[in-house]
């Protein structure tokens, strides 16, 4: 009876205000997913890199302290999200995503030992089907994450994506792991994600040029999340993620802050 | 004994991976509370208003379909937060805020009968106590959201903040509600809120020169969520807030997608 007051009041503690000695949310730990923007963040070799300005810093003639800035940023750099329009003419753009499409439970695919031998590397259905054997299907409204190991390499952009090079000349340059077209075809046929996103700069691998991943993922409405961060600190399964883009009008994609909530007994 | 294997069930499900017939988050909805970018977003008379650029938009030579575009912005413009640094020498900078101080339980507390007839409305002490004596005293770790009930004004910049016209003369005929500076200081003394907000562009009134809210708040840490939309569709308790800004290094502040969930019972 006693564990059973334990669990009652544990649920409703959930949807109630908290208490003064509670923490803010359900237990757990919050992970940020995102990487910051600066001068050092990496974009891709022919975007704008991010531009940060100072509009006022330090004390103003009425005496108090003040700072602000103003910056500009190609939609696609650092860690963002693509939305369906980016590739599929027609599909949502980033500010017509509803939350619920945003938010969801999230699972971790790691090829990171065979990713990490090979720059070129393909994330292939049978490293899905290798992840299921072991943790069931994926279930429906899955947030699919690829942990490819090349996080480890950020903000070095010759690691992390083969060159660090800029300019149109550098595309060709551009190695690093992806998400095989056949596996993009294979998750929009048998399963119904929520959404995908890893720890490169695209979800096509670096050698891609027709970047057909993303056409068949977007033709299916599943957004992407590129250059996660801190993949190797989320557990395989049982976190939620929520990535909330800024919310560009008719933008097809743009900066995203990823925040992972992973419930007692997850981390 | 089926009601409490419906509870522990329940319980369980929150932490676990869902089932196909399952929501992804636990039962409850969203609520959007973030305005988006384009050239209509209501910015401060002296910020560069919102610029959106097309890289390219169309076919492309090798068939496929792809649109992309480049932004820029001012910090503090349409749905943005203030870190700390913004008003405060030596504080947090927007992408030094932990999940965790970005994230908890809500509370509304409106006073749109008084404010909206009175653009100069400050929102006292006794707004604050009179919410308390109806739900109790606010417990620590609390998001204050202020409803001045002007949200349903946006994007007219006339109606929403006394002026329409921008540069620094504009500055002068701002007329919007805020929160008094001595509600900030009690509630820095008395009470322990993780973050504050509201739905007008600055958390001191359009009349303020000194920007003293600003300061007080700052000074305690306690950041500020500006423009913030749709206050009038969340329940003056119960709702958790996650609001996530873009990760700017060094950033005073920066755009923000706030979403609110709203637990079952709560709505």
């Amino acid at each position: 009876m006693k564990k059973t007051l334990l669990i009652v009041s544990a649920l409703i503690c959930f949807g109630c205000q908290q208490a003064a000695d509670q923490p803010a949310f359900p237990d757990g730990t919050w992970l940020d997913l995102s990487y910051d923007y600066s001068s050092e963040t990496i974009y891709w070799p022919t975007s704008e890199p991010f531009r940060f300005d100072t509009v006022f810093a330090g004390h103003t003639e009425a005496g108090f302290y003040y700072t602000a800035y103003q910056f500009c940023s190609a939609e696609h750099g650092g860690t963002h999200m693509d939305a369906p329009i980016h590739f599929s003419e027609g599909k949502k753009s980033v500010d017509q995503l509803p939350i619920e499409q945003l938010v969801g439970p999230a699972v971790v695919i790691d090829v990171s030992t065979r990713a990490l031998r090979n720059p070129d590397y393909l994330v292939s259905v049978d490293d899905i089907r290798l992840w299921e054997s072991s943790h069931g299907k994926l279930a429906d409204g899955q947030i699919v994450l690829l942990k490819t190991g090349y996080g480890q390499f950020w903000p070095d952009a010759e690691k992390y994506m083969g060159t660090a090079e800029r300019g149109p000349e550098a595309v060709a340059k551009l190695h690093f792991p992806g998400l095989a077209p056949a596996a993009a075809t294979w998750l929009v046929e048998n399963r119904n994600i929520r959404m995908i996103g890893l720890d490169t700069p695209s979800i096509d691998y670096g050698q891609s040029t027709l970047y057909e991943s993303h056409q068949i993922l977007f033709e299916a409405n599943i957004s992407a999340l590129e250059n996660v961060a801190n993949l190797d600190k989320l557990p395989l399964q049982g976190a939620y993620v929520i990535a909330l883009p800024m919310k560009i009008k008719d933008g097809s994609g743009g900066p995203v802050r990823i925040a992972a909530w992973i419930p007692p007994g997850n981390e």
